[in-house]
C-alpha cells in the first residue's frame, strides 16, 4: 500500500499535519486560520467535553453562556490585562450589509457601531462586568461557573488543533470571598486537568506554576500542566489561574463580608481547548497513524470480514451481528466495516490510521476453526482467540491498552527529561536530543528572556514542591535554591 | 409574600420578561441584543441539547464543527439566499487592536481585512463550500452532519430567548444522491422535532410546511412545527428544508453517480434553538412562575425542611438525607434547600417561581407522623404521604405532571383553534379571542402579504394532509381546496 503519512522521524511537522487530515480528524477551512473539525475528530472532542463536563459538575461547578462580543472598553479596564494579552482580535465594526451596485453585496456604511465589538478572545471582562450584578453579600459566593465556548485569536502562524484564529474550549470563571478559597479552587482545577490528562488523554503531565514572563495576562499565579511530544517539545494542556482581585478592582466587584464589611471578590479562571486534539494526537501516534486510548476513541473496537464471495459474506456477517451484541451489552463502541467496495488490507490500513485501538478480523479459516484474529494498535501484535474467548481479551485489551500507551509516553518522558548544570550541557540537549530539562535558574526575567532569545527555550514550569539544592544559574550564575523545567515548546 | 411578577392577563410580554429574569433563566448582557443566559436556565437548555443530541445519533448523525467566520462573498452564491435573508449581520473588518495615544486600545487601522468576514447567522454557505471536497461519488453520500454552535443575526428589537442577536443553536446539513433521499431527511427531522416537542417539552405542536412567503432563503420547501403560546400568539419552534440543488449548485458540489454520471448534490438543512427555552417559558408557566416538564427540570424534586431550631433541624435533616438516597438510587434529580439564611415561605416561593415540579417539606410534626408534605407545581395541589410510599407517590409524579402539562397545553390550544369562514370572523377572532385560526387562502403571496399588512396574522403553516373541502379564499373569494393556518406569531 502506498505510504499515506510523511514519516515522523524525517519530517516531524509535517507527519503531524499528514495525520490530521489523513485520519480525518480536521482541516482547513476557506477562512484564514479557522478549521473544519470533521465528525471523526469532532467525535474524539465530544467525549472529552462530557468526561470533563462529569468533572467539573462533580467539582460543584455550573454551567453557563456569556455573549461571544465583548465591548472594546471592557480590554482596556484591567491593566495588566490589555497590557499583556494579545492584540490580534476580531473586530466587528458593521452590522449591516447591502446590495452593491456592483452586484453582490457590501457592508452598509450607515451601519456602523458606536463601539467595535471584539469577538472574545477570552471572557474574563464580560463575565466580571456581569457578576458585578450577581453578588452583593458572601452568601452570593462562591459562584463556581464553567462556559462551553468558541474563542478568537488571530493567529498570525495557525496550525490545526494547536493554534488556530477559532478554537473551541471550556473557561472556568469562579469567584470567591476569601484569597484562601480562590487558591485552593485554582489548584484543584490544575488538578482535575492533570487527572483528566492521566487517564483519559493516557498522557503524562508535569504540574507547576509559570514564571511571571509566561503568566496569563492579569493573573498573580499561573498553574499550568505540560506534557512531552515525541519530538521533545513541550505543550501546555491546560491552565488556571489565581486571579487575585484584579479582575473584581477592574469592574468593581464588591461584597458585604460576614463582619458587614465591603471586600473585593477573588477569583480564578482555568481552561483547556481543542489543543488537547493536538496533544493527543502527538503523544502517542506512529508512521502508521493515530494510536488512541480506548477511553477516547470513537470506535474501540473495528470488525472486518474476509471473503471471498457473497455466501461466505453471509455466513461470516452472521457471526459478526452475534458478536456485536455481545460488544453492545458491554458498551464496547464498535464498527462493523462491512464496505463490500474495500478490500481487507485497505480497511486494515485505514483503520490503523485513524487509531482504533482494537480490529478483529474474521475469514472463513476463522468462521470454520471458531476463532477471530485480534489485532492491537498499539503495539500491532496479533493474535488467534476462540470464540468464547473474545469478549473477555477485548474488556482486557481496553484496559491494557490505556495503561500501556500510558506507559509508553511516561517512558518516553523519563527518557527525554534532563539536567543540565551548564549552558553548554543546556544547549547540546535542545540541540541533540530535546526534551525537558531541569536547571537552575536565578529567578530573573531578564535571563529568562535571554535564554530564549538565544536558545528558543522557554521555562515550561515550576515545580509546585521543587527538590531543594543549593545550585547556581545555567545562564547568570547566580546562587538558586532549586531547578525549574525548560524546554522548547508549541 | 411581595408580588414577583407581573400578572399575566395583566401584561404578557411583562410578565414573560419578569419571568425569564427573576427565575434566574437569563439576563440583558451589556452587548446590545446579546444575553446571559444563568447556570439554571443553561441547565435546562443542557438537557434540550442532551435528548436532541441523542435522537439525532439514533437517526444516523454526527457531529462536526465549522467556522464561525464566512467570507462576505459565500453570501451572494446562492441567489435565493442572499436576496431573502436578513441582511443584519455583525461584519468583523479589522484583526488587530493596539494602544491608543489617548489611553485605552483602538482599532489598529492596518489590520484591515482584505475580505470581510460575516459572523455565521447560518451556515450553508460555509459547510457546502466544504462540503464541495468531501464529495466525489455517490459512495461519500449521504453526509448526515449537525453542527452545535452560536450564531449572530442582529435584529433590532430583542427579547430574551425568543429573539436575540447572538442565540446558541443546533443546525443539521445533510447531503444526499437523491431528492426522494433529501425530501425523506427533511421530513424526518421535523418528526423528531415534533416529537421532542411533544415528549419533553409537554409542548403540542402542528406540523406543516411554509408558504412561498414564509419559506427559508434558498430552500424549495421548508417544514415546521409552530407552537401555540398562552396569549394566542404562534411561535415557530423548528424547521427543516428541503434545499434542493440550490446550494450544491451554488458551491458546485457534484457526485458520481451508479451510473458514472455527474450529478448536483441533494440538501436539507434543520435547526432549532435557545428559541425554545422561550416557548417552554411561555407554553406552561403561570403567575407563581415556571411550569418545567420533569424530563426537563434540573430539580425535579426540592425538599425544604421546617424547623425552629438546631435540634429540630438535626433530626430533620437526617430523616431527609435517607431519603435522598433513595432518590439518588432512582435517578431522580432533587435539591435538599438546607439554607438557614431563609425561611420555608420564602424558599417555597422560590422553588415555585422555578418550577420545580414536587416540592416536598418536613416539620416537626411530619417528622413524629412519620409523613412528608407533597405539592405539585403543576396543580399547586398539597398531599401528606406516608415515608414508606413517597417515592413511589415522586415516581408516579414524574409522570403524571409531564402528561398533565401537556394535555393542559393540548386543551388550551384545542379551546384556541377556530375556524374562520369570513374575514370579518377572522379579524373577530385576532381581537377578541386570538389562537390558530384555520381558514381558506387562494394560494397567491398578494393575499398572504394583504392580510399580514391588515392583520398582522401571516399563515403559520399549510397542512400536511389538509382535509380537503370547497371554500372561498376569507380575503379575495377565490376557491379553496383546503385551509391553511393562520396566527399572529412571535
Amino acid at each position: 500500500m502506498a505510504k499515506v503519512l510523511t514519516d515522523r522521524e524525517e519530517n516531524y511537522s509535517q507527519w503531524y499535519n499528514d495525520l490530521v487530515i489523513k485520519a480525518d480528524l480536521a482541516e482547513n477551512s476557506a477562512v484564514r486560520g479557522c478549521m473544519v473539525i470533521k465528525p471523526y475528530g469532532y467525535s474524539i472532542w465530544e467525549k472529552m467535553q462530557s468526561v470533563l463536563d462529569g468533572m467539573f459538575k462533580e467539582t460543584g461547578h455550573v454551567n453557563a453562556y456569556f455573549p461571544l462580543f465583548i465591548p472594546k472598553s471592557f480590554f482596556s479596564k484591567e491593566a495588566n490585562h490589555v497590557e499583556g494579552f494579545a492584540k490580534e482580535c476580531a473586530v466587528v465594526t458593521h452590522y449591516r450589509l447591502r446590495n452593491s451596485e456592483k452586484g453582490g453585496i457590501e457592508v452598509d456604511p450607515n451601519a456602523k457601531l458606536e463601539e467595535e465589538l471584539i469577538v472574545r478572545p477570552t471572557s474574563e471582562t464580560i463575565i466580571w462586568n456581569t457578576y458585578k450584578n450577581w453578588v452583593k453579600s458572601y452568601r452570593d459566593l462562591p459562584i463556581l461557573v464553567n462556559q462551553w465556548a468558541n474563542v478568537v485569536r488571530w493567529e498570525m502562524r495557525t496550525r490545526l488543533f494547536l493554534r488556530t484564529a477559532e478554537f473551541l474550549w471550556q473557561e472556568g470563571h469562579t469567584a470567591h470571598a476569601s484569597k484562601e478559597e480562590a487558591l485552593i479552587e485554582a489548584e484543584k482545577m490544575i488538578n482535575v486537568y492533570a487527572t483528566f490528562a492521566k487517564e483519559y488523554l493516557a498522557m503524562p503531565v508535569m504540574i507547576g506554576t509559570k514564571s511571571e514572563n509566561e503568566r496569563f495576562a492579569g493573573a498573580d499565579e499561573t498553574y499550568c500542566i505540560e506534557a512531552l511530544m515525541q519530538d521533545g517539545k513541550a505543550l501546555q494542556a491546560g491552565t488556571s489561574h489565581f486571579l487575585a482581585q484584579n479582575f473584581a478592582k477592574a469592574f468593581d466587584v464588591k461584597f458585604l463580608n460576614k463582619e458587614n464589611k465591603e471586600e473585593y471578590v477573588w477569583a480564578t479562571s482555568w481552561g483547556v481547548s481543542t489543543r488537547l486534539m493536538g496533544a493527543l494526537v502527538m503523544a502517542h501516534s506512529d508512521n502508521n497513524g493515530l494510536v488512541l486510548p480506548p477511553k477516547l476513541a470513537p470506535f474501540q473496537v473495528v470488525i472486518v470480514p474476509i471473503y471471498k464471495n457473497d455466501e461466505e459474506f453471509s455466513k461470516i456477517s452472521e457471526r459478526v451481528k452475534l458478536m456485536c451484541e455481545k460488544l453492545k451489552e458491554k458498551n464496547i463502541r464498535y464498527k462493523f466495516d462491512d464496505r463490500d467496495s474495500q478490500r481487507p488490507g485497505f480497511k486494515f490500513a485505514e483503520w490503523e490510521l485513524k487509531g482504533v485501538p482494537v480490529r478483529i478480523a474474521i475469514g472463513p479459516k476463522d468462521y470454520e476453526n471458531n476463532t477471530w484474529e485480534v489485532a492491537r494498535r498499539d503495539t500491532l501484535e496479533k493474535e488467534i482467540i476462540a470464540d468464547a474467548d473474545l469478549i473477555e481479551k477485548i474488556g482486557f485489551l481496553m484496559t491494557d491498552i490505556q495503561e500501556n500507551i500510558y506507559n509508553k509516553a511516561f517512558q518516553f518522558r523519563k527518557e527525554h527529561t534532563f539536567k543540565a548544570d551548564t549552558y553548554e550541557e543546556f544547549k547540546n540537549i535542545l540541540e541533540n536530543n530535546p526534551g525537558f530539562i531541569e536547571a537552575h535558574w536565578d529567578g530573573t526575567r531578564e535571563t529568562e528572556e535571554k535564554i530564549k532569545e538565544e536558545t528558543k527555550a522557554t521555562i515550561r514550569l515550576i515545580p509546585q514542591n521543587p527538590v531543594m539544592e543549593e545550585g547556581k544559574c545555567i545562564y547568570s550564575g547566580k546562587p538558586s535554591k532549586f531547578r525549574v523545567i525548560f524546554a522548547k515548546s508549541y
